[in-house]
């Protein structure tokens, strides 16, 4: 174990006061992530204010052999960002690199610092009368850098592609210390390897990212917001390929909810009502955005008259007011606050093909009733990615040893099943610690081999997170 | 060097006489491509007749330390899968992979093998009233596998993005012989590095891509085809700009030609006429399409009585049959043709921020006029992307040597030039053998040492297309 006091006070040489966390009432932020799953002790944190910073914190790291683990905004759900146990990882907060370095309307484009808070540049890209697409639930907390080094996801994926589809160029400190300036504003680049998507969903195992330019889009100035009732998944799933088709792809949102997810959140959340006069069994919320001269509204009309000709569509209600389109989505985003209530619960992030989905389903309904009865399944997702939170609450009263085995169960039946489909076991979260193991379970040798070549030639001393995604 | 027949023998034995080409007159087709710039000599040309025999020759050369240079529809412009002139490379192509081994209309995608030939794809695509956008000159001869290999870009790419944004999976045999499978078909993944990133765009030095899927689109149903004349470049980016918004992002192309290019095309191609009753400084050929219920028609028109009104806009004409808009193309496509009648002359392929396109042009223009007045600048290119064709034509009759030195010294000038704006030296083609002592000029130790570390990672002996893109 290193000196504590030692590389601290080497730290403070480098950072000045203010790039190094000391105080241990402070500390506390800095050891654990959203899921709560996981808390380590770190050696030290580090919070450099620029680039030059980090490329210091990693040099003083490379010449005393610490590892180093990178940090955002404390928002992942696997652990990755968060320090080991053992005590000897450097934390290196990026959150006080929080400059917007320029915004270009014209290039529809801006360059940002890997500590900017989400919703900052949402706000910045909005000034300019422009969108920056990306957008989670945490983007009041969630770092650009960390956004990037995971390869976020969110509600605009159908849309506007996952976090690696936002990126132009990127500026990353190696595990060296030195700065690889791939800062470029190009929507066209042939010239070798594209070495900057090596780095987006690393999750902070190749480097560091300090920097980013970022697609911009025109800022809609249209929304349209729509709750229907179906009478099954398949029913939504032709909806989904109609409204790609019939909306010229200006379909920004498609989430399905059975009706327990939507009785759930009623439950638990006081204030919702029911969306829809008469209960479904299928839910769909359906957003779909426009800018400049297409009339989106008149449009949606169209569409949905033609579509409840169709059957299918038991019921729908089309948003009027600002209002009511949050209602809709508060009744979604209550589902993850209804599940947090209940207490200790199986989180899944799964995905699988678009045309297996409904499949999928029924027999993972199927399978969970057979052998695991006593769970209750709440079943959530993005139609149009194929991502389906697919979810296990445990019987109340269950005793702890029992809800483990219990969901350690019903995680490895979801898995299984998730692997017949070709599926993924991690859509959006990535892997970080929580699922090194299912994750390396299913690697062929020769996948493990194209991680282990990446990563032992960029990180050949293994010290950027190690222990994170892989061994 | 190799014994030839020796080692074709042992070809034959793992392909069959129709997996090894040894008739001298069958050969000249494998030992160019269509830059006709470089050609070379293979040792032996292997036309395996899938993956698994793709694999075989791999292991085979693995063991008799042959050089390989994966090779697809011979449409490249950088020699980047011409074989050397040394006669010791394997040129493995991959014309008999070619099966559309599924198409999946509900998961918008197809499983194509690399053999196959673009526009195949794209009929199959529409066979199932669907799209797959990539598209460019070269698709009656140009393969997907090539297509992957070199990221290609084309016509459509301010819309649906680059050959690597239509990748879902890929299929890899690696420099061992091993296959990396890779391909699925989910919209959403995020376990661990996203290997497929890795050979898109790897130019045959990583592996050989034997099959992949492909994102597919709603087939668009309307099209609108303008030609427009402005006053200046800068009118041309405020009106891309404006039809982003306005069309709400249905615009898939937006080409700017100066009148010089008209006038060039129009003394070159017997039966082209000038777009527009009056000439104009600049043209745009402007195409939006949709689906569905979006009346595009009247979208557009619009937007062009709203943009005439705000000046900068001189004239325009609006397709009114296909006819018409395929006489616009023919401006356009005949670009090509009209320079390549000129004999030899400068070929660039640069990109810069679309914001700097003003500011380049105008620079480019005025140093060439000062510095090289008897080159005749042909420049055009895709705005939306920031990709432009700056290339030069010699005076008629001057000597060879002189052309030669000329051309030099205007691709010396408009490379400086793209480095003052940040932009990149090769947007689309590449860098295979032509360019890349151009490229490597222009990498800093980081970038090297980046791009090293994955080509001896992933072929240690340095046996995939060596010499290509950097030593």
């Amino acid at each position: 174990m290193k000196n504590q006091g030692q590389f601290s006070s080497k730290l403070q040489e480098l950072l000045g006061p203010q790039g190094v966390v000391t105080d241990p009432s402070r500390l506390a932020r800095y050891c654990a992530d959203w899921s709560g799953d996981l808390a380590g002790i770190p050696l030290a944190v580090a919070r450099p204010a620029d680039t030059a910073g980090v490329a210091a914190v990693l040099r003083l790291c490379a010449g005393e052999g610490v590892p180093v683990v990178p940090q955002g905004g404390h928002t992942g759900l696997v652990g990755g960002a968060v320090p080991s146990p053992s005590g000897n990882e450097l934390v290196l907060s990026l959150e006080r690199l929080d400059r917007v370095r320029s915004v270009d309307p014209v290039n529809f484009s801006m360059v940002a610092e890997a500590g900017c808070v989400l919703e900052t540049l949402h706000c910045v890209a909005q000034e300019h009368d422009l969108l920056l697409p990306l957008s989670l639930g945490a983007k009041g907390s969630c770092q650009i850098g960390g956004n990037i080094a995971t390869n976020a996801g969110g509600v605009n994926v159908l849309r506007y592609g996952m976090a690696r589809d936002l990126v132009l160029g990127l500026e990353v400190v190696l595990p060296d210390g030195r700065i690889w300036n791939g800062l470029r504003s190009l929507r066209k680049n042939n010239t070798g390897y594209d070495l900057k998507q090596l780095f987006i969903g690393s999750e902070g195992t190749l480097g560091v990212v300090t920097a980013a330019v970022l697609k911009l889009f025109p800022r809609p100035t249209q929304v349209q917001t729509v709750m229907l009732g179906l009478d099954s998944v398949s029913a939504a799933m032709g909806l989904y390929a109609a409204a790609r088709r019939d909306l010229s792809d200006l379909l920004s949102a498609f989430e399905l909810m059975p009706r327990g997810c939507i009785d759930l959140t009623l439950r638990a959340i006081p204030g919702l009502r029911d969306p829809l006069p008469t209960p479904a069994p299928v839910y769909v919320l359906m957003e779909a955005s426009a800018c400049g001269l297409v009339d989106l509204a008149e449009l949606t009309e169209r569409f949905l008259a033609r579509r409840m000709e169709l059957g299918g569509i038991l019921d729908g209600i089309v948003a009027t007011s600002q209002a009511q389109a949050a209602d809709f989505w508060r009744i979604r985003e209550g589902l993850v606050e209804a599940q947090h209530r209940h207490g200790r619960h199986l989180r899944t992030d799964v995905s699988v093909p678009i045309s297996c989905l409904p499949g999928f389903l029924e027999q993972a309904d199927a399978e969970l009733a057979r052998h695991l009865p006593a769970a209750l399944p709440v079943v959530y997702g993005h139609v149009g990615d194929g991502n389906i939170h697919y979810n296990l609450l445990p019987p109340k009263g269950l005793p702890e040893a029992e809800v483990h085995a219990l969901l350690e169960q019903g995680e490895a039946l979801i898995f299984a099943l998730v692997d017949r489909f070709g599926g993924s076991i991690s859509a959006e979260h990535g892997i970080g610690r929580v699922k090194r193991e299912p994750f390396e379970q299913r690697l062929s040798a020769e996948d493990r081999d194209l991680l282990r070549a990446l990563r032992s030639g960029i990180d050949p001393h293994n010290r950027m997170s190690p222990g994170r995604l892989f061994a």
